[in-house]
């Protein structure tokens, strides 16, 4: 198995742009840089989108140029669109995520697009990127893939099929998203081996939310498929708009501490994601966090093996 | 992989005996009844343990009298003694449940034993059994076999040793606890496939917390070693003494969830338990339960099965 992983912090965009609460662009400053204290070096900063739509990430040009100035931190960002696109290359962004619904009523209700326009759009991103002689990276995130609140059962055909049509038009790479937290760990098995098929090693992300409790569970499954690349959120962060009260992304820190439990190295120190995620706690007072390893902290047993 | 299991409620026991509430015998045996009604088919009632230690399970020897009149219903108390193994005897309890601690410096301060100690008991209250012709069956339950809070790293080679031991001395069955949650899903696949070799069949129970929150990542990886019989509390009840604000068991409804979403049969009736949840809830008011899908409820896609 692999002795090897890395976490994508996911709580500047996808743990901000669902909670109400607006964090100033010197916190978000002082929360990278602690992050990258703590070992962190790939984190989603914001997300191109209209400020109307979302003012928690209206500050994310200003935030991405910050996190660019630490040496090996690669910084993503969150484009719904061409104008995103444009302004992610503008700010020279390492790598854009562009989000593609595997389900069809998700998509249309969301964006009035099909899938397969939304590839459309993808493939004209990626023909204005080259044309630009741009250095952005493309890795189109595939949400909605293990099931979604409006359609219900999402073909795993689709899924692949989608994934085979954007490698094929040329994206660098791709994930499977768990958005809703409808993923059971067999389900993430089944699907990661199908889609494997036809990627190799341009999928190599795993995003799942905690929506119903599995979603360390579908981590393991992920990482026994081969899997070593985990989005998560410190603290849980952001919630579901589905279900009130529940975790949004799994939790930074416990994925974190099931890796290195089971002695895969990540680079990231688990006493300073804590101090980070009572950081973020005091950002975001009166909004809820979750997780559960910061409760109870590590075990003597890894405590041990941090002393030795 | 196996398509059926049992989840059997630990609530009335490892629940109730570390929370300071005292649920009165009437509301014991509506939740018994409940519980039976959501399909639920072995249940630990309790444990005979003096009343001044647990006043908590003072009343186990009328609660469990009161579930053997249920038709099919395993009833199973944790007897600590050979005083507490008499009385499970005499009220011809089918299962009793003797908990051995892989940690010497476990069982030496709570019990002031070493673990071989304990094994001598058990070879006594097994002839007791025996010379009594007694029909109850003995399960021993392999504590901290995980990790210790107090000693740090157990031993697998010591795990096995018991487990091996007390086979050889006649016990019916046994059984993996994490009694502290310190398992890892790797560790679980690790030691699992260890036990299974000295053990077969006389191994198939799986007893996670879900402390640092990996409760359902290690019950999948049981599951994948084969493993269809899981201990679980509804709503995650009793918590951890050493992580005050911790989940205790695995929730009943959390794993009863993922079971189901994987296709794998328990019996049991998702609704009916989220039900129950609620009267405990109000019966351990001021106390907090845990897991998680009870707040988000099942995904659309699973409603879809139920309803197909």
């Amino acid at each position: 198995m692999p002795k090897q992983a890395i976490l994508r912090e996911m709580g500047l965009r996808d743990g901000l742009q669902s909670v109400a609460t607006i964090v100033p662009t010197a916190a978000k400053i002082e929360w990278i840089r602690d992050a990258y204290a703590a070992g962190q070096r790939e984190i989603e900063v914001g997300s191109f989108v209209p400020a109307r739509l979302l003012p928690q990430l209206a500050d994310t040009a200003e935030v991405l140029a910050f996190a660019q100035t630490l040496p090996g931190l690669k910084a993503s960002v969150l484009v719904p669109n061409m104008k995103g696109a444009e302004r992610a290359m503008e700010c020279k962004a390492e790598l854009m995520l562009l989000p593609l619904s595997a389900s069809h009523a998700h998509s249309l209700a969301n964006l009035r697009k099909t899938p397969d326009d939304v590839v459309a759009e993808i493939v004209r991103i990626r023909d204005a990127r080259d044309a630009a002689g741009s250095k952005t990276k493309i890795e189109v995130g595939i949400s909605t893939a293990f099931g979604c609140t409006i359609q219900g059962h999402v073909p795993e055909e689709e899924v692949v099929r989608l994934v085979q049509y954007v490698l094929d038009e040329g994206v660098d790479s791709v994930g499977l998203a768990d958005t809703v937290g409808y993923a059971d760990p067999q389900q993430v098995k089944r699907l990661y081996e199908k889609v494997l098929k036809v990627t190799g090693d341009k999928l190599n992300c795993a995003h799942f939310h905690d929506t119903r409790g599995l979603g360390l569970a579908n981590c393991f499954a992920a990482w026994e498929m081969g899997i070593t690349r985990f989005d998560a959120s410190i603290g849980g962060i952001g919630g579901c708009p589905h279900a009130p009260g529940a975790s949004g992304n799994v939790a930074t820190e416990d994925v974190q501490y099931m890796l290195q439990s089971m002695g895969v190295e990540t680079g990231q120190d688990f006493d300073k994601l804590i101090a980070l995620r009572g950081k973020v706690a005091k950002w975001l007072e009166g909004e809820q966090l979750h997780g559960s390893v910061w409760r109870a902290g590590l075990p003597k047993t890894m405590k041990e093996q941090v002393t030795a």
